[in-house]
């Protein structure tokens, strides 16, 4: 590897912002994980969550994918909620849900600065009732129109760029966020995924 | 038509924002056409310019759609970027583009409050060197990660949440917009479109 291919892993890898996560319950369409998988690298959260207790895993994100955001993330793959939450409230504070209630908190509301996960449910159904419990709220994307549903892929880069916009106000972006074995591991990753 | 019908579009009419539209050039996907105008409704966007200079008028958009956002939309089509541009500047003050360039502004540096046109180009091309004479500078939506490619659907839903934030705070969604003749003119479309 060129010292400027590695200059340049080392540049993305120190704006990885570990406070940040998304967690994707039961979202069907692999097209709108793709997108997700997009925007997550563009504002960069390196852990993504994908908890399928209704359908079957994704085939697609069980092996490494060679030309693909995904390549450049750090993917969980859970079956079973508790499991998931488990190891989410490990790493993260607060836990958000996109979940339509009369409780619910406009996005712009969040101090998303804070170590956060954001939950998207399936593209028809929502995030289920089951996983409310391992919730800290709800939050909803404010909506002027008549329509009144936002593709899941737009709604999570409205949230995530709402979360990048915070944070780089607060200087998240400014020094590394990644570090110790955290970074090596990933750097010594990311080499091999350069290497492939 | 019931009055708690008309009380819902009036509502909606009046969270309307004609100081704020989106230009599509040669964007190729129905897809994401459809996508934007969903967010194009969900902020309040009203009208929505078409500019096909080198694919083919997309059919779909010739006649009204029966359930989609399109139908509360007010699209215009255009297949000549001078005929275009000289009608989006009867309307808005600025024309800025997603193109590319060293002098790009970050897209959380422009003043979203003013009346503004915001141009979004084909999906593996951008906006074409020919329109950027009609225009008064570049935006980027800035990104952290590897990949620096989002999606049009995901690029133009974080840029128009970002003018709806700023109107919000600027109180834009709190008082009427839309005024006298136009008004009128979409309260009757509006009416016939419920009763279709």
């Amino acid at each position: 590897m060129t010292p400027e291919r590695k200059e340049r892993l080392l540049a993305v890898l120190n704006k990885r912002q570990p406070e940040l996560t998304v967690v994707l319950e039961n979202v069907a369409d692999p097209h709108n994980i793709s997108a997700v998988m997009r925007t997550c690298d563009a504002v960069g959260i390196q852990d993504i969550y994908i908890l399928n207790t209704r359908i079957p895993l994704h085939k697609k994100w069980s092996a490494k994918a060679s030309s693909s955001a995904e390549k450049w993330l750090t993917v969980h793959q859970f079956t079973d909620a508790k499991e998931c939450f488990t190891e989410i409230r490990k790493r993260f504070n607060k836990v958000y849900t996109t979940h339509l209630a009369s409780d619910s908190k406009d996005l712009y509301e969040l101090n998303l600065t804070e170590s956060v996960a954001l939950v998207f449910g399936n593209e028809h159904s929502g995030v289920t009732e089951e996983i409310l419990q391992y919730t800290d709220g709800n939050f909803i994307i404010p909506q002027v129109g008549i329509i009144k549903s936002l593709n899941i892929s737009v709604a999570c880069a409205v949230s995530l760029y709402e979360a990048f916009r915070q944070k780089h106000l607060a200087g998240h972006y400014d020094t590394p966020r990644l570090q110790g074995e955290q970074l090596q591991k990933l750097t010594s990753e990311w080499e091999l995924n350069i290497d492939q």
